[in-house]
């Protein structure tokens, strides 16, 4: 069956999303540091985020609740309202600012789109995504656009079952194992994996505990059309 | 054309919500007058949650991330981190609540969802509308779950178009003029408007805005099934 189909991630696939929070970050661990010099901040705001998943999901307001959290917990109750209000400052700049594409994004999706339908499948917060995309002027080339609250084998079902789409005609390009590759391989469509230099270590799951085939790994966006057509050309000698 | 689609909004026409934040909210004016005996802690959030709405849109997440700017600006950042981290807690507790429908929703859904296709259009952050529903035992009574970032016009027309739905067999139940009446009246669809005790000011506007026509007023959704009947006996008649 060829490939109809070939769906993107957004954060740090199409744009730059991990950096924004490791400037942040970064900037919050000078900030604490200043009340508790010895603060192993980035373990703390770690087991802070992941006890909040449940509550808050992903995405920068989170992020933000989980720092201000953390900021109260490591100086224990001793950091000003001043400082709080910094915190809350770099949430509100993160949410505003502009949606910087990856290199090759514009020139890779041009190629693909003159012989595929384009969806952009991505997670996190709704208003925030939504926003990044109308930001990231890429919008017009989706022919569909799902937000998930989770990205596992549950939520890709749905979204292939209710677009009518087989698994088989299905391609999902991501830079998570974990949220892009891992399920849709499970559901028998193929991955393309493009590793982006920062990985938050929520995505992150070790490479042994992936399935040896239905999954590839590109370099950069700028080599999927090559790596479409000639997969197109094995399906068609297969059939 | 007869009626085939009867779409909800959730918070406040399914379930309580307004009335968590209210509680919230009292208790946020409580705690700051402690520090500034007579701030004008309502007007104040109401200002910044406004502001705020471009960059955070709706949700409990966006709710508490202005009460922290606001108390953090009504004390002149003098409120103790401990407050805030009161705060925090009341975020957490509003999302982490259980579910509870308003009276007598699930016998109205299980009349209705005989006849007519059940779907849930509801606003606000993905992740707690989500969680909500799963929360509200409600989920296998809808056909389709739509979450925006915003219920105008614009929003309800492509979730029409998407599902391939005429506004003349559509109909929108909710508690909202300004979300859930006035765009699907101008779709030239149904709304039927049953409000709740309590309205955000942000949802308002004055009645004397609405069209005359193209919507009703039940006092509660136990009434709706037989609008409904009433309805298909006069398009019947008609046709």
């Amino acid at each position: 069956m060829p490939i109809r189909y070939v769906a993107f991630d957004g954060d740090d696939t199409l744009w730059h999303n991990e950096t924004r929070f490791h400037l942040t970050q970064t900037a919050l661990r000078d900030l604490l540091r200043r009340h508790v010099p010895d603060a192993d901040v980035d373990s703390h705001l770690a087991e802070v985020e992941l006890r909040n998943l449940r509550l808050y999901g992903y995405g920068v307001k989170a992020f933000t609740l989980s720092m201000l959290e953390t900021a109260i917990q490591v100086t224990g109750g001793r950091i000003p309202a001043a400082d709080l209000e910094v915190i809350l400052g770099w949430g509100k700049q993160m949410l505003g600012e502009p949606t910087e594409l990856l290199e090759g994004v514009e020139e890779a999706l041009r190629e693909v789109s003159d012989r595929y339908e384009l969806l952009l499948i991505t997670k996190g917060d709704l208003f925030d995504q939504e926003s990044k995309l109308a930001r990231s002027g890429l919008a017009e080339m989706f022919a569909g656009v799902e937000i998930l609250s989770e990205k596992n084998v549950h939520a890709y079902r749905s979204v292939l079952r209710r677009r009518h789409i087989e698994p088989e005609e299905f391609v999902m390009v991501g830079n998570s194992l974990r949220s892009d590759i891992a399920p849709v391989v499970e559901l028998g469509a193929l991955g393309v994996h493009i590793p982006y230099p920062l990985t938050w270590h929520h995505e992150q799951i070790p490479e042994d505990a992936m399935p040896r085939e239905g999954w590839r790994r590109l370099a950069s966006i700028s080599e999927l059309a090559a790596l479409l057509d000639s997969l197109d050309q094995t399906s068609a000698l297969g059939a």
